[in-house]
């Protein structure tokens, strides 16, 4: 059965197979102060225009996410989040792991808005509750929406007003940039933010999470940070070569609109079929709203997962594509689903 | 220059690389559900001959100490370990990052002893103190030093007798069961262990440590446990894959037992030049201990760390062999250190 | 200026007092072993009709839940409570501060029910999410309602059925056992709970709650717990010898009866005058919705606190009566109430 | 039988008793912001001198020590302790509970000097340890052993130097202050430290302890950590009461005064039959080496604890004396000693 499970069901882009090929009887030195991952850090610098920022090298989201906000928070703060956020529901609990609330708001659209936070921070008025201090945020987000560069500088205006800090999660920042809808370069967000990271894992490579840190204090001593949690990688250069090559020449983009491509004929082919979707998602991930009826068949022959219940007849699926999608299985998707409708 | 840093300094062993390059385009389930995470599962169960282990695979060494400690004690519990021990030192408080002491008992070779636990628990008498629950140790130790099965075996009645967990870190297990003075196998660990990792990232894997668990208690909903701490990989059969090919016909043993004959030419080498050992390691680390003035030299010509003061005139280096070490490298350093003498 | 803003406002029931001035010089065990707490304990034990309960003395409301609660969560559990309650919005993140989440349930009236944990079960389906494990409740609740017997009842069923500790907050036990509207004897709570706590400091006492701990795994090492989170009184007696006293001849249920009163009056004199309440109280605190305007002149004369805006114009305000509040204070509130309407 | 087990055996001075008895009526504010409090504060900020200090009010040293501590570290930041620390030994790992490590250095004599620390540091090289940040001393130590003033100086500049917090934990700092040896002043203490705390709960309080914080950053927000742990009494009054008559006029002194007065009878007794010391203690807290037939008697008379095993003939106990220590009982001892001996 093909599957439109995930992003990450496929290994790397062959070119980042390749490059991990070439450099393997090289020497190299640990724990992320290698050549290469020097390289793909100088890379990045470059494109975000920020040569000043701190990149650190990673091997997944959550363990991304629980580092930086445990490295920023003092033990009362918490961080806030759209109710839908990834650290809120899909953790496992690993912020408060690290001893933080997660302030969890609810938003049409999975996406937070000053006025959301503020209503939060309005609420929170003393010390008998804790302090809300750091916005997450995630472009895409869980829903597959996408944050618009003017949406963007509104929170960025204020989190400085508030003396907030700014986390952006970039899981799938590779598909957020590209579709159609966006008007945000990395150079924005690395101007908005106190730290984001650029997903990897979810777009092309075997695994690893570009984590570029602006705020001068939260570079201080983040090595040790990552130590302390376990997530400093002893052969570090395994992921800088696959930033290296990623970052080389295009390739992390052209991965992500191949998906992007990939998702707006699915979308365009199901919406034609006459169904609605659960979130306005210009990215990889789609949320159709389909009758159970279809659904069982259509997992008869493909994998993907049931997300919302809807009604007592209808679901939203999740269908989501990635730089390995081929368009035939998209095709023949639809017309299964044409087939069963 | 040529590295004894370490033995992660090159990437995989090529029948590693070959077998991702060969599954890089199926499509695997996520987060270690897929075939290949439990093919190499079934291979290390039938190995070890415990049909009913569970096995996990993570990232690193730290990673997995931390999950699987925090994963067994309570709040006030502590680990104990030889004051040399990964977690007590060389892990930046990793452990007590998850709220447990470390309890770092003195010991004159890295070794651990039920006399030595014995004088710890005597002397933590009531709740004022922490209470110690899980005996830590090493196989091969920070100090290269082996446990022998009879050194095993008091280690594990001991704890059965006083309730303790037994944790053994097998980082660089594949060294410890080669190497001429061993006499345990994979079973005997599995006998006489709570849980236990066997090392791939220092034994020619790009990534992943084997995470054994025999005890039922820890068994339980030790999945939430890795996503709860961002130690479930996404594309977690890119260590399943490495694992299959490392135990589908004793390929890990091999390169272990490569490695060890490199030290074993290195360390007769220098002993026949005249120099002592900080430690009676028969395994792939080295502590010889050296005049400043050759090591200044030597350090020209090769990569490797000082590790131990001994006093104003000498130190005790580190040199580490790989499973990618070449043999004519060995013998040029021993030549290097000849002329140098 | 008479204040209503709390029940914590007084020191001690004069005969409190009394007895630790009475007990001043003696020499007393430290660190809760004495024979005060241990005559406290039993009388807590014979009144709850089990024996084989434990019970310790600790200071205040947050250290008791924090404590109480990190004993019995493994790392990736949560705690459930309602959107409204203690622990998860007035405590500063004292519970993520042990690690775990609080998952927070929006209710109609401050009151879990089986049908609103379950849907919580529903939405947590694996290992990528928390794993609800306790149900935290308080009676009386924030907003002052109580539960029934046959709420308890249900909810201790469905905890059973689904293998969730249930956790009773008694920080106004007092007043929730002694309202009018109660059916729940300090008996059935012991049959019901896990473990739950009698609050002193919000019933007469200058501080301390008694924890009483029903579930044998539990009470194993809780001592340990208590001095890891600086939770053991060092002077322990002074709780005990209070707790010895409220339970030596009802002290505790009269002081609780006193302040149920003086909020009947109020609450009558209040409805009387035509004014609605935010929620159904029948315990000491009252949420009654006043005029803004009548809220600023009020504050010339009395201390109380604005909890919740209901519109434009209108708020509503907390009182609070405790064990020594004055019925003239009472009356003379009501009057200037009546005079500003 | 009367007891030298330690100085909190008896309740409080009588005069704090009179204190809260007068004050018992009056509606006070809650959690700390009390006149009583703000009163006890103004006079401790008087008498060290630092009108810019911020103090709290806490029930126990670990609660302190632990609030205290885990505002300062970062979570892989570490705490330098003696050994025999009270943080490292007693206190069930109540700092590694909140992530930190305590790094504990072998001392002749329960003191930390500039080269130990020094020490310290050297072996902390890099990422891979923890960073040692925290300097944590107590006056008097845990073997009755005192700072003297230039003793505290060269720890001063040596942590200014290193940028590392001064942290010193008085729960006997009474004893210690008052005692024939020392030359140090309270406003010594609060030159040179970046918080420290002067124990109520081992010199006459019934409870509470008195954190003085000079640093700065550690003042912002510190209301909040209190809550998070738990630390903030809901009738903080109970403590200011009696902060603010220890400090009325001397009275914390003098209870101190009246406590080594004892242990200097003790000790010259002990002396001259012809018994030697564990530790050169000049407080309130002596450890007289006996043999242990004499100690079986003794302990048929009195309560005291066996401290530390000297030999198989041999314990060195430990005795105490308090501000309610009766003189006739401490001849009494001397005199049943002098009969066993």
């Amino acid at each position: 059965m093909y599957s439109f499970n995930n992003d990450y069901s496929e290994g790397a882009h062959p070119r980042l197979l390749e490059a991990l090929v070439n450099a393997n009887l090289e020497q190299n030195d640990g724990y992320g102060l290698d050549v290469h991952s020097q390289a793909a850090a100088a890379s990045i610098k470059k494109l975000i225009r920020r040569e000043d920022a701190d990149i650190h090298f990673l091997v997944g989201g959550t363990q991304t996410n629980l580092v930086a906000i445990a490295s920023l928070l003092r033990p009362f703060q918490a961080a806030v989040a759209a109710s839908t956020g990834h650290i809120n529901v899909h953790e496992t609990g690993a912020i408060e792991g690290t001893g933080h609330k997660v302030l969890a708001l609810p938003t049409p659209d999975g996406k937070l808005t000053p006025a959301i936070i503020d209503e939060c921070l309005k609420a929170h008025t003393d010390e008998h509750m804790v302090q809300p201090k750091l916005v997450y945020i995630s472009d895409s987000t869980e829903i597959g929406t996408v944050y618009k560069k003017a949406d963007l500088e509104a929170i960025h205006h204020f989190c400085r007003q508030h003396d907030l800090y700014l986390y952006l999660d970039g899981a799938r920042l590779g598909s957020a940039l590209t579709c159609e809808e966006n008007d945000l370069e990395l150079s924005d967000i690395a101007q908005m933010t106190d730290a984001f990271y650029i997903g990897g894992t979810k777009n092309g490579a075997l695994l690893g999470e570009a984590l570029v840190i602006l705020n001068p204090a939260m570079k201080a001593d983040f090595r040790f940070m990552l130590k302390n949690r376990g997530a400093m990688l002893a052969k570090g250069f395994i992921a800088g070569i696959q930033f290296e090559e990623l970052f080389r020449d295009g390739l992390f983009f052209e991965m992500a609109s191949h998906e992007n491509e990939m998702a707006k004929i699915l979308r365009n082919g199901i919406r034609e079929l006459g169904y609605s979707f659960y979130s306005d998602s210009p990215t990889n991930q789609l949320f159709p709203i389909l009758p159970n009826g279809v659904i069982d068949k259509l997992e008869q022959e493909f994998l993907f997962s049931r997300q919302y219940v809807i009604d007592d007849t209808h679901t939203a699926v999740r269908l989501v594509t990635s730089w390995a999608t081929k368009e035939t299985e998209v095709h023949r998707f639809l017309e299964t689903l044409k087939r069963l409708g």
